[in-house]
């Protein structure tokens, strides 16, 4: 028997962490086979703290496998205090930094981030407003409001809306609104009333069939609406009226709500252009 | 007068370029008096549409500006095709899986991220659960199951629980329930009655009256809710609350969503620990 081996992973910021995170794990990713012990230590603003880290890092240092360390501190008198631990550091920042002034030719602040810093300000606001409207529209509950949305998705109940509505809301500031599709919005192929003259912003959402059975069945166990027969009806009544009225199909059973974000911004970006 | 100068900035993936965006844009936020015209071209996956992609590159080379580009592509094909570029790349992935398997001892997959792949699966799901948590429980709709939330987040109506709510939630897959303080619960300096056996897992927030006030005129304009005077008195006794009972507080005024979230999960993973 192999014995597993937890490697020790660091993530070190003056800032929240998110970057050296998201970054670090796009690498670890890449090792499906290894098992890591994640610690995070976000917003280390002052010398003493940086120096309590790297009393940390040379103590994980000595045990059995040699620890990874990722940091995007932007600040220089920090970021030196860090690199003199003994661990191998990953620097997301000074490296990259240096090419990108080297490009720029201007030297950058390599001050902390603050996300709610000037300049940011309204790009924030308008995640929070988005995150608002995302709400207040959840699941067709306003429909008043629909031709404010940039986005609609359209699908029958539980194919995974929400989710992507509140990602799209939340990292990208985009309004969204939700159309569930009922029963009798499939008593025609028609599109909707509500979203006839709304169609191009109009995104549908498919699954597959024994995955929204399943998901249905966790709210209504044993009812017709969380029966197979009556999900592979409503998707493909769905698929039929989205296909016709050229409505673009993502499907959220292959896809994650990362994935088909992206996809949906593309989408309204060629509108646009 | 200066003409300001554009610089294009393009992200290249070959998954959703979620790593990519936000590790570029740490960098970027360090130049807060340069204007960048972003592009993200996700889903490289074939050596024709790298082709294509360094095409449209060697055209910005041509330009006035000599642009930024961030790539974390990880197949190795891809990846030597879009270097092939004229642009000066900044390879995220190329440099860093280097140094990770230098130090795992292990070399990497190289595949292109799905962050739906196998593995990850159970995170997904549980943030997908987190996600439609955070919407059953908004706003105090269902008291009942405030003991099943990781976090609780107290506060004044309009103070900001939400966007948190929802951060948390769909980042970190953490159960967040929210409880809105109203007129009742400013009666006496308890806590309400359904949080009493729950205090470790609440977080006040507060916010500055002014900036409370604003939010709310919004709403619901000359109301005694929206008034200045209102909006203090509330702050204040939930600030009164807060430190009687030692519920850690935090201001959604003076931090993002982001730094907030950051904070709660230091003090959930403290208490667990």
């Amino acid at each position: 028997m192999v014995v597993e081996q937890v490697v020790p992973v660091f993530f070190l910021s003056d800032s929240t962490g998110i970057s050296a995170e998201t970054m670090g794990n796009a690498l670890l990713i890449q090792f499906p086979d290894l098992i890591f012990a994640r610690r995070l230590f976000p917003f280390i603003t002052t010398v003493e703290e940086a120096q309590r880290v790297v009393a940390i890092l040379d103590a994980a240092m000595d045990g059995p496998v040699t620890p990874l360390v990722f940091t995007t501190a932007a600040v220089d008198e920090i970021r030196a205090v860090l690199l003199t631990s003994r661990c191998p550091i990953i620097d997301f920042f000074g490296l990259h930094m240096d090419q990108v002034e080297a490009t720029l030719g201007v030297r950058g602040m390599h001050v902390a981030a603050r996300l709610h810093g000037v300049g940011d300000i309204q790009r924030y606001n308008n995640r929070m407003a988005a995150i608002e409207f995302a709400i207040e529209h959840d699941d067709g509950q306003s429909l008043r409001a629909l031709d404010k949305a940039e986005v609609i998705l359209v699908a029958p109940s539980r194919c995974g809306k929400t989710p992507t509505t509140m990602y799209l809301a939340l990292q990208h500031g985009i309004f969204v609104a939700n159309y569930p599709l009922v029963d009798e919005d499939f008593e025609s192929v028609d599109l909707p009333r509500p979203l006839r003259k709304l169609r191009e912003r109009c995104f549908g959402m498919l699954t597959n069939p024994q995955r929204l059975s399943q998901v249905r069945t966790e709210r209504r166990a044993g009812s017709r609406y969380a029966s197979l027969e009556q999900c592979t009806h409503e998707l493909r009544r769905a698929e039929a009226m989205f296909r016709l009225h050229k409505v673009p199909t993502i499907n959220s059973s292959a896809s994650s709500v990362e994935e088909m974000s992206t996809l949906i911004l593309q989408q309204i970006k060629q509108l646009k252009t």
